[in-house]
């Protein structure tokens, strides 16, 4: 018997507080039987955000089975995995189950697929106790179910390229996307990326010059991390500093960029992205440490009439474009392998 | 003696640390002596920012002799008012007192302004101690000097307005501007401003009418706000709800908006704001409330395809572009004096 539509963000999933978004929720009604516009993932693996797991783990003082308890209790409780000391989730790996009749997502029974909204409001019923996860690592297997709203957004991953992979780049696709935009909006613009041998830094490079840049800065920390970028081909021109000192960052950055892309995760890099873009041009965040008074007022300070975005990590069809950027730019393939190696390596 | 030209951002002026921005400095050079390029004001009165004055006075038990020395012993140490505590400053009028030959921005002796950034980058000297300042109120009448860089921001009052009424006007003159920039980008679009009735909510409406909005709507928290928006006559729709109740936001405004202004200055309208924007449009945040993560994972979470922007509070001409509509529009003017006597009323 149909149910009709749920609301398209699923506010009809809230038990409580009433009203609220599903994000803002203490509590999920992750319920198998869906709604028409719903689509329900077989879960394979969740991928704990990295903020939450270091909390649980250190809470815990690193006891594994603790860690595991403890994701277990949040999920039973919450209807889904979110962190209530670090207020994040993290995303998951599925297999479409069941697609509503009124679904517009596109997706089909039996395709693999990766959710890019967080597991923060993604309804979450775990059915094997998370037995094969030992608790020390943020890659969890797990059985269970989760369902998809209407508007929610999830990618089927592509079968030519490995899963850790696919995963990496989809964390990250939003970047991409919107660097593409800012930079279209420019004629032949100079474009700066801040942390450019990072993942998202990389993929905004390559989107900037498929947008038509005509001059590519990557400024990055280290001379190691110099050697990779320009063996990646990815800039024109590869520049060192620290990008929380703005004038080291507007001196080795030399002309001002018409677009600039911040993409290091630490606080403290408004100034010097600021100053090293041209009058009338734009500065897009996508770092989440970022300070919204630092950037407004930063920019006020000294009087910057420069344009400053907060990176949506939402645009149409940006899975799509992030994913063939990996695969047309060996450079773009190459930094994610490298990082994703040495994230294996720290974690092991 | 020339010294010629400083560092237009003012990093000549910085003695600790080394390297940084005026704003994120210890302490700065206020020495009368001008370089090239520089202003020096004539100090007739500090505003000190509401944080940072509520601060002091909660620190001291509202002993105003005792917030009065801590201002003295902080401009003295630290050559300009930057509160340690809030990180805020406030802003200063006075009178212009020598032009260095290199200065660019357009003053002339005699002029009375108001400077445009904050006193977190001034190098401000106090002479008279305070002597005329009871402790007891952010306005604070002063004798002294301050300087401004050769890219610093200054307005002249203009002759046929009150001072309150100027500086209230100046302190949100990014507002009007920006508000213009965005809704001129797009053609005859649907505007609503979150905070409507409120000093930059109002400025934001007219400019919003006068770039071409086909639709206005303003939201205010109360009927009495209502009432007062109403008479202004700037907004065509004057809806009620809480800003910090997405649901309640998007309900009330109906159809969505394609720029939203966020005018509030309390934490968590970012949900609101993205949920009553159609898709392609842009939110401004002008609230110093905002949190940026908020505002990135929000419209992640709802797969919101929307132009977020970081208030700027500077554009080229908008000091003249605020005070413009404050004499061309009555309706502005009216919701900025009750603004005030109601502070005034407030404070007494």
């Amino acid at each position: 018997m149909s149910r009709g539509n749920g609301s398209a963000i699923g506010l009809h999933r809230v038990l409580e507080p009433a009203g609220v978004l599903p994000q803002a929720a203490w509590r999920l009604d992750a319920s198998p039987q869906l709604y028409d516009d719903e689509v329900r993932l077989r879960v394979e693996r969740l991928n704990l955000d990295a903020a939450s797991f270091r909390q649980l783990r250190e809470a815990h003082n690193g006891d594994g089975d603790a860690v595991r308890r403890e994701v277990l209790e949040i999920i039973a409780t919450r209807g889904k995995m979110h962190n209530p000391v670090t207020g994040s989730g993290g995303m998951l790996v599925g297999v479409v189950e069941e697609v509503g009749a009124g679904s517009t997502l596109g997706l089909a029974v039996g395709e693999r697929v990766a959710t890019l909204v967080s597991l923060t409001l993604t309804p979450l019923v775990i059915t094997d106790e998370l037995a094969r996860w030992d608790g020390t690592d943020e890659q969890v297997p797990a059985s269970g179910h989760a369902i998809l709203f209407g508007r929610s957004i999830a990618a089927v991953l592509p079968p030519d390229l490995p899963v850790p992979l696919s995963l990496a780049v989809l964390d990250v696709c939003g970047a991409p996307a919107l660097t593409s935009r800012v930079v279209r909006g420019y004629s032949q613009p100079r474009v700066l990326v801040i942390g450019a041998a990072g993942k998202s830094g990389a993929l905004a490079l390559a989107a900037a010059r498929e947008a038509g840049a005509s001059s590519l800065v990557g400024l990055v920390p280290s001379p190691e991390e110099a050697t990779r970028l320009s063996a990646a081909e990815l800039a024109d021109d590869v520049v060192l500093a620290d990008a929380r000192d703005p004038v080291a960052v507007a001196q080795a950055v030399g002309a001002p960029a018409d677009v600039t892309i911040v993409c290091v995760d630490v606080p403290g890099c408004e100034g010097g992205a600021i100053l090293a873009t041209a009058p009338g041009g734009t500065v897009v965040f996508f770092s989440m440490a970022t300070s919204f008074a630092a950037a407004a007022l930063g920019a006020e300070g000294v009087a910057a009439d420069v344009t400053m975005l907060v990176g949506n990590g939402y645009a149409p069809g940006h899975a799509d474009m992030a994913l063939g950027l990996v695969r047309s730019r060996p450079g773009v393939r190459r930094l994610f392998e490298q990082r994703l190696d040495l994230e294996l390596s720290v974690s092991s």
